[in-house]
This record gives C-alpha cells, sequence and structure tokens, in this order.
C-alpha cells in the first residue's frame, strides 16, 4: 500500500490524520516523546472511538463509562490528543503545546490523577493491560451486584510488543481468560519494530496462538482497514471470552521516509519530515491547529457519550438499588467502622489471644469484611496461609462474578496490578495476600499503587526468619526496608491482633495511599491488653511500657516486640528502667510532630529491634544507639532457633542495652 | 489405576519408590515440608536419571555434565534423596535427617552452594525454568566457541503448575523459543493442584498449545508410564527446538488416602499414612533405609556419568582448545584487566570528557571486552539507551550462537534470571542493561543473583530525575535504597567516566557477589582530571576535593558529585572551605576500617546530595547533618528544570551548608 493510495477525505481518514498531527507537533514541540505509535494506532483509535467508545467528557466519574487504557504509554499523545478533541475541559491545545514540561498534564507517559480521562498510569511496559484485566473484573462483579442497567460496559486496551513480552501480561491473560471477562477487548498494535529493531531481533511467539491457549477470542486485522477494524471490534463485542485482536500496523504511519522504522518510535521526527507527513496524508493546516469539520465530527462522539450518560442516569434514579450503587462508589464509611473495630478492640484486649498476626488479620477481616460491604478479597495461591478468607466469601468464578473472593492463582505480579484495576474502577474494595518475600514480585505494580495514590492492601505474611524452615528465598530481611523506601506507601508490621485490627482500620480508610501488611507467621501474645478507643499505630510509633526515669528505650515492630517486653523485664529484674516502644508503621511516625516523636523516642540510650536488615531505622536511631536484627539473608531452620542463631533474642538486647547505659 | 496396578518390582520402580520413601520419610522428621511434588514426579525423575542424566558425583563441577534444575524448589527432597542415592560425597543420609535443620545442607529449598549437584537456588517460582534458559543458552553459546567435543549437554527442569503460572515463565519460554534451545527439556508437574486446591480454581490455559505458540516442541504422557516417559525424551532430544513434556501425575503418588489431593502438597504425611503408603507401594525398609538393590542400581548411573566425564576429559586434554577452555573457566585474569583500565584511566583523565556515565559505561566496556574473551553483553530492549553494545560484538541469532551479545527483548526478569544462568553454568561472563526503575521488574532475580554469588553485573542507565521528560514512572527515587538494602550487591553510582571504568573493575573481578552500575542519561563532567592507579572507587567514598580545615563537608553520588563542586567553588568563594566526597560505592565504604571512614567523613557538619531518597544515608550522615534530594515521586519535564524544581542544586547545597555551620 503507498502513501497515495491511503490519503482519503472520508470524515474518519480526518479524525485519524488529526491524532497523527496532534502527535508528531506535540513531540517535536517537546523535542521528546514517541510519535510511531499514536500515528500507527491512530486509525484503530478512531474507529474504536467513533464507532464504540461511551465516554462523557463532561462527567469523568460516570461509572458506567468505557474504559480506554494506552497499555503503550510511551503513546501518551494518542490520549491526550484524543481527549482534547474530545472537548475534556481540562484538555485545551496548550496543553497539547506544553507536551513533557513541567506542570503541565501532559507528563510523558499517562499519569493517573493529572488530567480527566486517563484511567490508570502506564509507561512501564505491561502493567496498562494487566489494570485493565482488574478493570474488566471489577465491571463484571458490578454488574453481577447491581445488573445490566447500571452496570454495562467495555474495557479497551491498546498493548504494543513490549506489553506483550512483560512476564506481567502471562500472568493477566492466563487470569482474564480463566474468568472469562468477555468485556476486555486488548488490541494489539502488531507493527514488527521495538527500539532494538524490528521483533524478529528477540521474538518468535505466535500472539494469536498464545492468547488462544489462554481461553480468548482471537482475531486479525489490517489496522488501517477502518470497515475490517469495526468489523473485528462488533465480533469481539458479542464473544463471550475476552478478545484479541491483532491490529497489523505502520509504525508511524504516514511519515514517508521514516514510517515502518525503529527510526520513528521515540524521536521526533523533524521538521522536514513533518512538513513530508503533512503533505502525505493531506492535511494542510499548521501545527496543533485542528479544522472545526474535525473538532465537530470528535464532539459528536462526546455528545453520544453525554446522551448514553444522561440515559444512565436516568435508570440509576429509578433504580431500586441506587443507594447501594452510591454507597459503594462513595468513601469508605469510616464510623461504622470504627465503631466495629473498637468493639472488637475491646473483646481483644479482654481476650489476649495469642495468635500469629496473619491469624489476627483474618479476625480483624472478619469484622472488616462484615462492616463494609464491598471489600474484595483474594490471594496469589496462598489463601490458606494469608489467611486472607472470611467467613461470609465466595469465591468468584468462571461466569459468576457475585462472591467477593479472588483465587488469582501463583500470580502476584498480575494480582497486584488487577487490584490497582479494580481500585480504579470504583465500586469495590480490593485486598490481596502472599508472602512478603514475594512482594518484590509485586513490586513494579505496588509503585503504581503509589505513584497514583490507589489505596490497595497488600497482605503479606510470613514477614522474617519467623517463617522457620522454607529458607533465604522465603525469608525477608531487606524487604521492609525496600517498601519503605516507596513514597506514598504505609508499610505497617503489627505487634500483636489489636495493633493488626488498628492497622486494617488504617488501611481500609486511606483514600489516595496504598498500604502493606508485614505479618507472622508464628504466634505471638498480645501485648495490648489495656483497652483504647484510640487508634495507637495511627501514631506510628507510641510508648508501650513506659517508666518515671528512662534508663533505655528499647523500639521494635512486629514479632519483636515481644523480645522487647522479655528484654524490659529482664533488664527491670535487675534494676535497669527501660521504655518499650512499639512502632508499627514508620511513615505515620515521621509525619508526627517532632515533639511526640522526641517524648516517644526519649533521650535515653535506644535499642531497636527488628529481624530484618538496619537501614530506614535511621528514623528511630542515633548512630550511638544499638540494633538487633539481620545483616545478610536468613537460614532454613525451625523458627526459635534462627532467632537464637541470628542472635535475635532478649538476652541479646539486655546485653546491648546494658552496654550503650 | 488403582494402588494395587501400580506396584511393580522392576528395578526402576524401587529407584522410584526410594525416592518416595526418603522424601516422605525426611518431611516427616522434620515435621515440614513438602512430600507431593517428589512423590508425584519420582517417575519422571527416575527414568530421566536412569536413562539419560550424565553426571559425576565425584566432579559436581565437570563443565560438560547434563544439568538438572527443580524449579518447583519446594519439592526439594526429590533432589536431596537423588543425590544421596547418586552418592554425592556430601549428602549422606544423616543430611536427609537433618532435612530444614540448622547448618544442613539440606535447606527447606534448593540453595546453591550449600551441596553439590545442586545448580540454581529455587524456591521463588518460575526461577528454576528462567535460570535454566540461561544454562541452555550458554551450552549452545560455548559449543559454538569450542565444539561439540568439549560442550555437549542438556539442561532437564521439571517445574511445576507455578512456575508456568508465573509472569517470567512467559518472558524464559518465549525467549528459549525464539533462541532455538534445542537442548532444553522442561518436564511440567501437571497433576492440577496448587495450594488453594484444583488448578481449576485459577487457570484455563492449554500449557501444550501456549509452548507450541512460543516454538517450543511438546509432547504429553502419563507421569507414572516409564516406558513413555523414556520415548517422550529421546523425542524430545532429537527435536531442534526446545521441549516441554507435560507429564499427567498424580502429587503424592502413593500415598493411599491423601494422593491427588491439595493436602498432600505441603504438609507431612503423618505416621499412620506413611505406613499405608510403605504398604501400597511394597516397600517394606524402615525409614532412612535404602536396600543394597536400590542403591548399586542408583550408583550405576553414577559410574555411567564418571565414565562419560573420564572420555570427555581425554577430549579435553587432546583438545588444541584446552588452553581457551580452561582459561574460560577461570577466575578472570585480574592482571590483563588491571593494566587496562589504568591505561584507559590514563587517558581518561587527561582527555577530560564530559560524556554521560551511561556511555562512560560504553568507553569503559570497550576495554573490558577487548581484555576479557568471555563477557556476554545484553539488554532488555534498551541497547541503544543503556549503551551495552561494544564495536566487537554481534547478537547471537537463533541457531547461531557463535556471538556475545544478546536481545533479550522487552524481558527484565527473563533477562536477569538468563544471567544468572548463563553464569552459573560457566565459561561466561554476563552482563545486561535496563533502565534502573526497572530494576523493580528484574528484582526477584536479582535477589537471587545475591543470596547465591553470582557475579553477574545489571547496567542500569537513566538513573534519577535526570532522564528528564519520560516522568515518574521511569525516575528511580527509591530504587538506589532499595537495592542497597539488598545483603550481598554492589550498588554503584559513578560520577564521571573514570569511576565508571573503575566500577566496571572492580564488578568483573567479583567472584561471588553481583554489581549494579546505575549510570546517568545525562552528559557529566570528568571530576578526575589527576590520574591515580588505585581504583579510588574500590574504597567506596573518598576525598575528592579537601581542604586544610574543613568547615562542611559535601557528599555526593553519581551526577551530583558536580553538583557538590560547584557548591565547593560558591563557598570557596566566601571564604568557607568544605571538603568533596565522591561515594560511588555504599557498601564498599562499609567495609574500610573505621578510622578510614572517619577521615573521609570528617567532623564538620555534612551536607549529603543525591537525587534520590535519604534513606541508607545514615552510612554517611547524622541527624545533625543535611541531606539534599527526593522525597516523593519525579515528574515529567526537561531535566535541568527537573533539578530546579525539586531543589536538587548547587545553590541548595551552599544555602544548607551555610546554615550548618
Amino acid at each position: 500500500m503507498t502513501l497515495q493510495q491511503t490519503i482519503s477525505t472520508s470524515t474518519e481518514d480526518l479524525m485519524a490524520n488529526a491524532i497523527r498531527a496532534l502527535a508528531m507537533d506535540a513531540v517535536q514541540a517537546a523535542n521528546s516523546g514517541h510519535p510511531g505509535a499514536p500515528m500507527g494506532m491512530a486509525d484503530v483509535a478512531t474507529v474504536l472511538f467513533n464507532r464504540f467508545m461511551s465516554v462523557d467528557p463532561r462527567d469523568d466519574t460516570w461509572p458506567d463509562r468505557d474504559r480506554f487504557v494506552m497499555s503503550a504509554g510511551h503513546g501518551s499523545m494518542l490520549v491526550y490528543a484524543i481527549n482534547h478533541l474530545l472537548g475534556y475541559d481540562d484538555m485545551p491545545i496548550d496543553q497539547l503545546r506544553r507536551f513533557r514540561q513541567l506542570g503541565s498534564r501532559t507528563a510523558g507517559h499517562p499519569e493517573y490523577g493529572h488530567a480527566k480521562g486517563i484511567e490508570t498510569t502506564t509507561g512501564p511496559l505491561g502493567q496498562g493491560i494487566s489494570t485493565a484485566v482488574g478493570m474488566a473484573l471489577a465491571e463484571r462483579m458490578m454488574n453481577a451486584r447491581f445488573g445490566s442497567d447500571l452496570v454495562d460496559h467495555y474495557t479497551y486496551v491498546i498493548a504494543g510488543d513490549g506489553c506483550l513480552m512483560e512476564g506481567i501480561s502471562h500472568e493477566a491473560i492466563d487470569l482474564a481468560g480463566h474468568l472469562n471477562l468477555s468485556r476486555l477487548i486488548v488490541f494489539w498494535d502488531d507493527n514488527g519494530i521495538t527500539i532494538d529493531g524490528g521483533t524478529d531481533l528477540s521474538t518468535s511467539t505466535d500472539q494469536l496462538a498464545r492468547f488462544a491457549a489462554a481461553g480468548w477470542h482471537v482475531a486479525s486485522v489490517d489496522g488501517h482497514d477502518k470497515t475490517a477494524i469495526a468489523a473485528a471490534i462488533e465480533t469481539a463485542r458479542a464473544d463471550g471470552r475476552p478478545s484479541m485482536i491483532a491490529c497489523k500496523t505502520v509504525i508511524g504511519y504516514g511519515a514517508p521516509s521514516k514510517q515502518g522504522t525503529h527510526g520513528v518510535h521515540g524521536a521526533p521526527l523533524g521538521d522536514d519530515e513533518i512538513a513530508a507527513t503533512r503533505e502525505a496524508l493531506g492535511w494542510s493546516w499548521p501545527p496543533f491547529e485542528v479544522p472545526p469539520e474535525v473538532r465537530d465530527a470528535w464532539r459528536a462522539v462526546a455528545a453520544r457519550g453525554a446522551e448514553a450518560r444522561s440515559a444512565w442516569a436516568r435508570r440509576l434514579f429509578e433504580s431500586p438499588r441506587a443507594d447501594a450503587f452510591r454507597a459503594a462508589h462513595a468513601p469508605t464509611d469510616a464510623t461504622a467502622l470504627d465503631a466495629a473495630i473498637t468493639a472488637y478492640k475491646h473483646r481483644l484486649s479482654a481476650d489476649a489471644p495469642k495468635v500469629a498476626t496473619r491469624k489476627a488479620s483474618e479476625m480483624a477481616l472478619e469484622v472488616v469484611n462484615g462492616t463494609l460491604p464491598n471489600t474484595v478479597g483474594g490471594s496469589a495461591d496462598l489463601t490458606g496461609s494469608n489467611n486472607t478468607k472470611t467467613s461470609g466469601q465466595t469465591p468468584v468464578t468462571p461466569g459468576d462474578y457475585a462472591g467477593s473472593y479472588i483465587h488469582y492463582g501463583i500470580r502476584e505480579h498480575g494480582m497486584a496490578a488487577a487490584m490497582n484495576g479494580i481500585a480504579l474502577h470504583g465500586g469495590l474494595k480490593p485486598y490481596g495476600g502472599t508472602f512478603l518475600a514475594f512482594a518484590d514480585y509485586c513490586r513494579p505494580a505496588m509503585r503504581l499503587s503509589s505513584l497514583m495514590g490507589v489505596p490497595v492492601v497488600y497482605v503479606m505474611t510470613h514477614d522474617s526468619i519467623g517463617l522457620g524452615e522454607d529458607g533465604p528465598t522465603h525469608q525477608p530481611v531487606e524487604t521492609l526496608a525496600s517498601l519503605r523506601a516507596m513514597p506514598n506507601h504505609l508499610v505497617f508490621r503489627p505487634a500483636d491482633a489489636v495493633e493488626t485490627a488498628e492497622a486494617w482500620q488504617i488501611a481500609m480508610t486511606q483514600t489516595a495511599t496504598p498500604s502493606t501488611l508485614a505479618l507472622s507467621r508464628q504466634g505471638l501474645p498480645t501485648v495490648r491488653t489495656t483497652h483504647t478507643d484510640a487508634n495507637l499505630t495511627a501514631r506510628g510509633a507510641y510508648v508501650l511500657r513506659d517508666v518515671a526515669k528512662r534508663d533505655v528505650t528499647l523500639i521494635a515492630t512486629g514479632s519483636e516486640v515481644e523480645i522487647a517486653l522479655a528484654a524490659y523485664e529482664a533488664l527491670a529484674a535487675e534494676g535497669i528502667a527501660a521504655a518499650v516502644v512499639s512502632a508499627p508503621c514508620f511513615e505515620l511516625f515521621a509525619e508526627q510532630t517532632p515533639e511526640y516523636r522526641a517524648e516517644v523516642l526519649g533521650n535515653a540510650p535506644r535499642v531497636g529491634i527488628e529481624a530484618a536488615i538496619r537501614q530506614g531505622w535511621d528514623l528511630m536511631l542515633r548512630p550511638e544507639d544499638g540494633f538487633i536484627g539481620m545483616t545478610g539473608f536468613g537460614a532454613s531452620a525451625p523458627a526459635p532457633e534462627l532467632y537464637r542463631h541470628f542472635g535475635i533474642t532478649a538476652e541479646a538486647a539486655t546485653g546491648l542495652a546494658k552496654d550503650l547505659i
């Protein structure tokens, strides 16, 4: 197909060329960015929006809108161009002129929260498609709860070769295929080009066969044949399985001398090539100018969406489930949760159970899930170990989405991304479990939770050498530090059932911050035997045992608070006055006033105790203070032996305290 | 098939039942562990070892041995039982009795280096199969270099459902299929069971179709039919593609009331069930006892391997390539590398180039690759950005393994695991590149590099907000801290071309520690304009600019050393004496004597400068010292604007220094 043959004056051609022109002009103005993908996928995106997508730029929070995810996030100009053309009020042409500039909404990659109509942050490849699986799952789950008159929409994804090479895509694709997520439609931008050159440098996979093996409907089309694209979408929408449409495209389509090469992937075209592209596409308007008839055509898409939203709003108004639907989308009812947790804490302080905090987490979840109607639990195949399933939960199964528990399979990364998608979709509050050591597998998606400010909850059990015999591959030693390093992420390591309940209370009422609960495998005594209505964990650290005049302050987290208390007793027996500080959440402690922090930490010598490396403890400790923890990887043995072997004991704490005094 | 029908007295049945008995007895003795997989896969493993594997327990380092990887690492007792039966001298029966005990070689999961015949550490699912891809690639590459008389062996893998659900398996399988790694044969333990229950809880994937889509030869057999297993292995060995053999097995095979259920996956069988299993299998010997005829049968496998090794040793002795082969397997010739790097540093100090450290890394690699014959480069599709390919390197392509550069594709995790496998195989020294932010994608495999002590080199460019417009998804802020948290891992952040060369010199001569080089996208001046033969980076931190009496010490890494030097000048102009410390490697600095560290850091107030979060800087800074860096995620804008926006400037450093004095 020569360029001449492709020039057309049909409205959709103009609509697509508007995307191409805006993309190449914005990248040129920024002197940075990726014109190749937006230009290559402009036809597919135009057909999708013009004929199928239902969005209303006047209300980007409309729950029943179709979702569009640009998983190939480097092609962000496709999103910005479309959102500008649709008329989102926060995406005037000036934003496109300021592509990739400080303070603009048009970041290098689409950033959730920076502008309306960006459903999720993409850029790290494979995340978009995997987050979209969560969105499509949430759609089916909300549909099961509220019916098709309120919830009935599609999730569309544009994925590139990179997205499909990334491992996370395997987890996402398999999960979507297994759960029959029929409202998920993925367009693969099959342009045969990666950064290093042709895709044949590094892959020979038959993607159609691969998706089919995972239970997907698959199709292949010329990504510049609008009739074929539309027909493929029609068929995909009607299919009962998730769909993948391979779109054979020319990367940088329209740029006469550069299209179809990796030179057009991630660099400005240059003035000469841009002029030649205008000529070839028959696009005679100056940079950043879109003629009225093209604007009108795009505004018609928005108008159709606005009509659909109006009709939906009428249905909601008339629905007997309206209140429940609105409640599901409202912020968590903290009052009800607070009352339930407080009552539960009363019982705990009285009963003083000795339980692993993973078990305590299950006990707290019984309260949480009994109070909040829209939690969604799950585990990456460690349900019985993570204790994530409560008595009332039934699993979601292929075709039946009424349950509230997801068997994510052995797919930690896919689970984390799916939870992001569920939370972003709205209406549901996801939490999911794995072993803390495998936070490493989840980490790229956890980073997006933090970057986007999505309040999902990671339930991570087996949080130290205390897991025992499984050995160093399963024993976190650096994991707490690595998670505490992440901005906008609350890392809780509760010491007992009371702190675990408080951690859940905080995590479930976050609106813009994800949480990780690091929980023990081994049983731990209740250390908070005196009830407080106040959530002490919310202070990050607090004095658990105080003395009139401190000789030393022992600071510990999680399972090591028990050790600190034993050291406190041993020191007391020798006439040494130790205070014990429990520090379940460093991030929240860092947010307290300097006065509170000084009061908690005191002026006496300090001993930190945590079965992990010291990094991050400078929040609590001065250079002259002591630390008892790990300096390298763990080992395989029964837990009590490991604690003795690595010297994390009350005796060691007592000895170090005396050395420091 | 009832148990009665399966009882047989053939030698291989006895050999397999020996594995089963040892596995269930050891798990019972430990009261912890996984009997299901070893019992289910005992027949496959017996046929594999008895009829095909070529290993010699008297020399576990024999380069041309077949590799066996138990990717389903929780089935570690399969490995220990076999290695005991084969007669490895470090695996007496007492080790099996002490399964999962402190100090034993029989850790909960197979740990590389703990015992002979453990080719790699497994346990984190998906790592084994992905590491094995690196081994199988290394075999082909060494074969291309040294011919089939010296290098001609297979890599066999047992993978479970978990390994195949993990995303990393996708990256590994696609890469192996693309590169036609015909000496790789994977047995899938298709037992239909995961921890949560039946695999139908979470997956519907047609694994045979999936592997076929990636270019593999696939077959399916009854995993308890030894004739069929042997035939499938024969066919797989003859095929020109990598092979996957789906082995339909009964988990916990032989345990009458528990086999085929998830109850047998990860818990001891109990005394009653063990007795019933002995009865059902016709295995009348007491725990940990193996009758002589079974021992003899297994020792015959070892004897065959010893013969093969003898024949190979004769071939090596007679080979004209013997010296080169031995050299490839010897530790790096540090003398030659030192001389080459020193000469190169001479030139650098004189030329004082202003280059990005990623470019400086390429320049250093020209020296490294020109000196060491067995380096293997690569990148996860960022070759031109990571600057990992030097002038003499040609890529490995499907069927042609003579090259020394791997296009890993957009598969960071698979690349990291493959590098582990290449290094573990022996004969080759791998390094590979991606963006530093995507260390998160590699992290589970990087952790295994550190845990095993495999000296691979991670080349991670675009190491801060200095990458500019790509924005927060691509900008590391917590990544340095998260990598510094990892035990046994050297994290280098060189300030200029000289430090970059020194970092490479250190990284390439490590024998038991992996390294990460964090490198800038943006150009940096040469700060080491005075040549030293000594490798100053090896001290971790050193005084770059000194003064007679310090008023303040400015400590910086990488691209921020330039800022520290500018602050030094500005302070000098105001009559304030600042020392500048460059700190390219915190881990190496921590290893220096207290005297050296005190001398470098001085007693004056200190200002740390790094475009990253402060966590980890307590190695350098006291609570009263200052830090200039990041407190949250980055943003999308040109790099100089971002440095100003986030206040990481010489002016800020100057101001903070004056505040502290």
